[in-house]
């Protein structure tokens, strides 16, 4: 059995055994979105910095004391996590940088973040022996629930909108999903797979819906703050639709001080498409989230409704954090220059968080001299055609060498 | 300074200093492969299952020992290697098999096993003060060549048939590369980069002319020796292009042999699509490589003219193994298994050793109690064109239950 005390409601605070409650707070519906309780004094005898010293399972589930798997068997093959977090040697340079670090979570079993919390799914549907998973997504959330379904033998039945990037919808196809391409926004596909849910029973997925997701993104923090060696960073960007995944990352941090392992926590930053900003509206401003048409290349957070955003604003206002917003063509430069700069491919969402960090150094809410993370959630092999258009053109040439020098004039 | 002892041509046996030779064999030209001959008995001292066991890097500089590395502060900072080795457990249920592993290679930076060899390269070059490197490639070992020399700050040229999927040109372009799609086969573009090297004094990567590239390669057999903890498979299903891979792993096989760390070597099956076989048809008749037009959509396999030809017939034929072709449609077929079945996503080469393991368990030239190793040596999302031929069609619905009802009848 798992850690986990209480699951508390996020509104009303009400506080729920884990087998009383499956979705949102029953007395709140939509906006009851409730948070995971562990009991950390139990914890801290199995977990501390010499047991993780000693242990050699390299992936998310080095963390498993602090993960709500009841049962560890039915955790899947897949080998999530343990990314990498880089140094940034080359951007350090060229910035004028002392002290910054990305994390490539592009690099878990289908190319995103994902897949952490995608596997915790998994492993709660298996623990309530569903058959079927299922959830909406811009692309990412749906094609790791769909690989890690597969992987234990669990049927799938995804929505997404129909503008997401075929690359996506060709993974979950190839993960034998049955795919429903919904002629509607991320929104109207999210709200007709909670209907679905409700009416064919099968386990649902969803950000801000299942509690769980939350935990399975924290592990992105977890590894941060072991491969930083328990030193905090001052600042931690990261790219916010839902707001799911910098909620995450917050409780990470949480946990981590509450095990006493850290002494304080970051100011976390959402960094958002100028053409779909709310959370950076309502954390710079007064609080309140106003939905909006999303309007920008970066699909993975075109998120106009942010389902955790109670949540979400909650936890950056109290990190004493701050949203900024970037445009559409300095999320494509950012991938430009992370692919040539540091060698890194990340998609739209993935290079956000990136071109974020480098408009806060230039508008100096930021210093140089800062301890800083940025957050990259996915591949750019996963958005080919952005890929294209930030990084220009191949040189057709004829199969000669006469052909070579013409072009080196 | 490296264990290296000498480099030994291939063809006449000449033995050359490290530093005489850059390149093939000055006597034999094209075909006078070089051989890196190592220093056994000094490696022995440095290298063990006990200094494995304590190590805790976790990439293919694991094997520092075991490579052509002159200078480790060359190295670059991307985590290449150390991918899953997966039991595959719903594929041994699946298809009654008791021992069968997939080694996923698709998890390197750039989503392909070229990341290793292009690691050696960006440190070779380095070494030797090289500021460009160059290749030919029908796309992976290019776009590997590509990040690690970004990482580096090192400038590429790549040279790329102009049929190259759209997903491997544009991640050279966001890697910085100034990127060649000639208009011809692999083979023109191949020879053509060796004339450009030759012209303008780039530093080379080409598979068989570049000598190190084997040895970067033969790290993913490195790993598999190691993660099945020193058991040795009785058949390892490589996918054959120019034949470099497959020489790789012998060449794993025979170094974990010399050091008296394993005790036989595995039967090495070679697997092309049909539509460009040269090494099966060698390998399975005299010996002798006839040159073919390519015609199949693996396209990191589509080799007419395969660059390590000699060396790797000499291997498979040494090993007692044989070689199997599968046809294009196997080749999909094998892509959505491999999802379905097991949530790994494959590139169309990355799945034909699959589909060749499949085809030679029908055929009976293995049995089903045979421990199996198969390696899938490329993402899918490289290649999504193919991806959605394998995969099938979403369903496009309007964004109401009625809708998803009316798909379920």
């Amino acid at each position: 059995m798992s850690y986990v005390k209480k699951l508390k409601c996020l509104l009303c605070g009400t506080e729920y055994d884990a087998n009383e409650v499956k979705y949102n707070c029953p007395k709140c519906g939509d906006e009851g979105v409730l948070e995971i309780i562990y009991d950390y004094l139990k914890i801290k005898k199995d977990f501390n910095r010499d047991t993780l010293k000693k242990n050699r399972e390299f992936s998310m589930w080095r963390y498993l004391p602090l993960l709500p798997v009841d049962d560890p068997a039915k955790i899947g093959p897949s080998k999530v996590g343990w990314t990498p977090l880089y140094e940034a040697k080359r951007i350090r340079e060229d910035l004028d940088m002392l002290n910054l670090w990305i994390k490539d979570d592009g690099r878990n079993p289908t190319a995103s973040l994902k897949d952490r919390p995608s596997a915790i799914a998994v492993i709660k549907a298996r623990e309530l022996g569903e058959k079927i998973v299922t959830c909406a997504s811009t692309g990412n959330a749906a094609s790791s629930l769909a690989g890690a379904a597969a992987s234990v033998g669990l049927k799938s039945y995804i929505f997404v909108p129909q503008t997401a990037p075929s690359a996506k919808i060709a993974q979950l196809l190839v993960f034998g999903s049955t795919v429903f391409a919904v002629r509607g926004t991320y929104d109207e596909a999210f709200d007709l797979s909670i209907e679905a849910t409700r009416e064919f029973g099968w386990y649902n997925r969803n950000t801000a819906f299942n509690p769980y997701m939350v935990e399975g993104k924290k592990t992105v923090a977890l590894e941060i703050i072991e491969q930083m060696d328990f030193e905090v960073p001052d600042y931690l960007f990261v790219p916010v639709g839902d707001g799911c995944i910098i909620s995450g990352v917050a409780k990470a941090y949480k946990d981590m001080f509450s095990l006493g392992l850290i002494d304080h926590l970051p100011k976390l930053v959402a960094v958002q498409a100028e053409g779909c900003k709310p959370i950076v509206e309502a954390v710079n401003g007064d609080g309140e989230v106003k939905f909006v048409e999303p309007n920008t290349i970066a699909d993975s957070i075109a998120v106009g409704i942010p389902r955790n955003r109670l949540m979400a604003v909650r936890d950056i206002i109290k990190s004493r954090g701050f949203g900024i917003a970037v445009r559409d063509k300095e999320i494509l430069e950012a991938i430009k220059y992370l692919g040539t700069v540091q060698g890194i491919f990340a998609e739209p969402a993935g290079s956000t968080a990136f071109a974020g960090m480098v408009k806060a150094l230039k508008e100096k809410k930021i210093s140089k001299k800062d301890k800083i993370v940025v957050l990259v959630t996915g591949n750019g092999l996963k958005d080919v055609e952005s890929a294209k258009k930030a990084g220009g053109e191949a040189l057709v040439i004829d199969p000669n060498l006469e052909a070579v020098k013409e072009t080196m004039n």
